[in-house]
């Protein structure tokens, strides 16, 4: 077997341990700490952002430990002896309040907090970045062909161009965007997700003629036949071939699945296609297209009414292009017993402090105001909402309902929540999405959906400025 | 512990699976294929690529099998009983052809080459493009930061920002490019590559004063000391507090190491900051920068004569922005006792008939010509060599000496080569790339590194063509 890999303690950035190291050797009597994970700026320029990973990044620290190999690492790089034992034992036991995975997440709110104990709190912040940040670029991607293609049929082709052992995650991440399949078995095994696929060019290749390649795939899998037409040439070659073998099938009592297109002009060739397979009688038969697909051509392809049944889609699902990454941050808000900040000259990238919670709001008859607002951790009448770096901007909030976003989910170590599967996840995901009006949704200039801080919660941030201010 | 995350059998796409057990189940004499590794365009519109993965690939292929877990899914989901039974004993018997790890790459030549029975040629596709295809693109893109860089100090940054686990073979990819360390503790342990960094704003923010968490750091850690400056203000007060610390630390005999800057005009902050470093008598104490870099980026500061010493690449590195993939496929060129193609109405997208061997060419003087020339197999005199896809361009090779590319690393499921390690194939890549001319490396319209085919090629190719025409 291939030597499995193993996420442990060192999954993580240098520099996380050098500075936990540097946390236990200091003498503090509350040692406790609050990060908050968010992102300030939405993927694609689109209006929202799915968040996702979130039962892999708790699975994750149930079980994140130094092992036998790592110890003897650090040992050698010159770790602490006293800080080697205390890694020796080391298990996060701290807590995590959460957005639920699959929800809509926007810029500047807190997406997550953890809190726990500042050593524990600072070693897992790189592997929660890395986990979190990926899967919802990736889930994120995927809602957005999901929102193109309709009700059609997507499945993650992807593997392929995936970056290495990050197709096991892109494909579970697929699928809570609204991908009804991939073609990764492994990952169709780990996270129980349809598996799918057709055949590939070698396979016809390998038969002297194409019709031969056709006739015996039908044989082997009569059930699940998907005839790849473009080997030599769609129309004049691949699909007549398969008529005369959906021909063949049917006198067996047997019916073929479908057609890939996967190159030429795909809206040409799926309307002809049709045509020919109508003409024939086979009018079930699917057509499937692929090569290099998004979002854009999604649409543009069902714009120009193309009758495709169903997108394979690679390594623009996969890979997040063109964003390509997440830029999902960690901060610290709170800490030894006292609130803290981050200033920037950028006012965009000061931090808010304090331990935060976040609503959601909605009107009277429980419709989306398009609004998250943040707030100090155990407000209650929050009754003004005020723009996160322009504080003259503000909205008055009146007879609006209020839905708490972030929720307690792992406990001192411990899951507090019930894993969900990657179906109930992407369900969930289906059904925020469809409250979310349809301006929010489009891939041009999408409304924008507001983020505002309470007012404690500015007065907050703007007592630390100006006191850091005075400092100087 | 974790979960770990085993690649087996079906770390693969479905269609590999289907199509095998189709290979299966069809009774031919000569069940011997050969398929070829290669992509069509060079990555971030550049003017060479490196190979990187083949170690990877190697050691999954040893040991490339079906676990229980997969055979059950495979059971369940249909597949038949015999080929059941294969699946079981399956382990790859196969011959691999390949370039060396680190080598200079150019599109439409064979990079590498898979000769082995047709099911298990097939069924290994999807992971060694997987592998072999993001190792390359990040390999690729570290050895341009390289080169804007020249000798200064590069590392590794994006863990967090990398593609979840594919956080693994970028850094090992990375250092393969010419980066000389990486943030990545895991990755150094697995790699045996060099870890290091500095500290995070949270380390900072923690304490109350900036300077509290200088001097605690610069206690705890004397030796591997680089302040990072920004938290508050990177002039007023991130420096000034450095300079102090860096002198306490002067008065017990330790050396502050560096200071990091990551916002701001990194170049005006780095001549400032020299400039006070110098003043104060620490003219040994190193500037690093962070930020959004990539090989634009440093260029652009080198130019600027800004005093960087080293530069923490985080995003565009592991992401392999903003390319975020590279294409290579895996075509079949030889089955079943003949020579295989496959057409394309895009003249570019036909692919390169039988069993090839690759030669690179030099001058009498042993300097490179400029030229990858690729050949039937066991060819040796080619006078004259012919543009891939545009037949009336050639070029006579006269006084030209020749290297073969594409050697045995592994026979009959074994490897053929001794492991190589990270810093050895980094070692090879660099002598390399120091072999190609100036023109061939610069980042806008690099000169273009010749492709050809041979005549005997060439001939295979055209008859082929003909043929399938003749036959409609």
């Amino acid at each position: 077997m291939i030597k499995p890999f193993q996420i442990t303690g060192t999954y993580t950035d240098q520099y996380q341990l050098t500075m936990a190291q540097a946390y236990f050797l200091r003498e503090q009597s509350d040692e406790k700490a609050v990060f908050d994970y968010f992102f300030r700026q939405l993927p694609y320029d689109g209006g929202y952002a799915i968040f996702a990973g979130l039962e892999s990044i708790l699975d994750i620290l149930e079980n994140f430990r130094f092992d036998e190999n790592d110890i003897k690492f650090l040992i050698d790089w010159g770790f602490d002896k006293k800080f080697i034992e205390y890694l020796k034992n080391f298990s996060f036991k701290g807590s995590i309040y959460s957005s639920q995975e699959g929800d809509l997440v926007f810029p500047t709110r807190p997406i997550l907090r953890v809190e726990g104990h500042i050593i524990e709190a600072q070693i897992i912040e790189t592997v929660l970045l890395n986990m979190l940040n990926f899967q919802s670029l990736i889930a994120t991607k995927a809602s957005r062909m999901r929102l193109a293609t309709g009700h059609g049929t997507l499945i993650d082709f992807g593997m392929r161009r995936a970056h290495a052992m990050a197709a096991h995650h892109a494909s579970r991440a697929a699928v809570i965007g609204g991908f009804n399949a991939t073609s990764n078995v492994k990952a169709g095994i780990d996270f129980n997700i349809p598996v799918s696929g057709t055949m590939a060019h070698a396979f016809i290749q390998s038969f002297d003629c194409e019709i031969d390649a056709f006739r015996h795939f039908a044989k082997i899998w009569p059930n699940n036949c998907i005839m790849l037409v473009d080997t030599y040439n769609t129309l004049k070659s691949g699909l007549p071939n398969t008529i005369k073998v959906a021909k063949e099938m049917q006198a067996k009592g047997q019916k073929l699945k479908g057609i890939r297109l996967d190159s030429g002009d795909l809206a040409y060739l799926s309307k002809k296609s049709r045509q020919v397979l109508d003409d024939a009688g086979f009018k079930d038969v699917k057509i499937f297209a692929s090569n290099q697909l998004d979002e854009f051509v999604i649409k543009s392809l069902l714009d120009q009414n193309a009758p495709i049944d169903g997108f394979g889609v690679g390594t623009r699902l996969v890979t997040g292009q063109p964003d390509a990454a997440l830029g999902g941050v960690y901060k610290l808000a709170y800490a030894y017993d006292k609130s803290r900040i981050k200033l920037s000259e950028n006012e965009a990238k000061t931090t808010l402090p304090h331990k935060k919670q976040v609503y959601r709001l909605y009107d009277s008859n429980d419709n989306l105001l398009g609004a998250d607002i943040i707030t100090l951790n155990h407000e209650k009448d929050f009754k003004m909402m005020y723009h996160p770096f322009y504080n003259n901007k503000k909205m008055i909030l009146k007879d609006c309902k209020s839905e708490s976003l972030l929720q307690p989910v792992m406990i001192d170590g411990k899951r507090n929540i019930q894993a969900r599967t990657v179906s109930e996840i992407a369900k969930f995901s289906k059904n925020r999405i469809n409250q979310l009006p349809p301006e929010y949704k489009r891939f041009d200039n999408p409304h924008i959906y507001k983020i505002g801080l309470s007012e404690k919660l500015l007065h907050e941030k703007n007592n630390w400025i100006e006191k850091i201010k005075n400092n100087k």
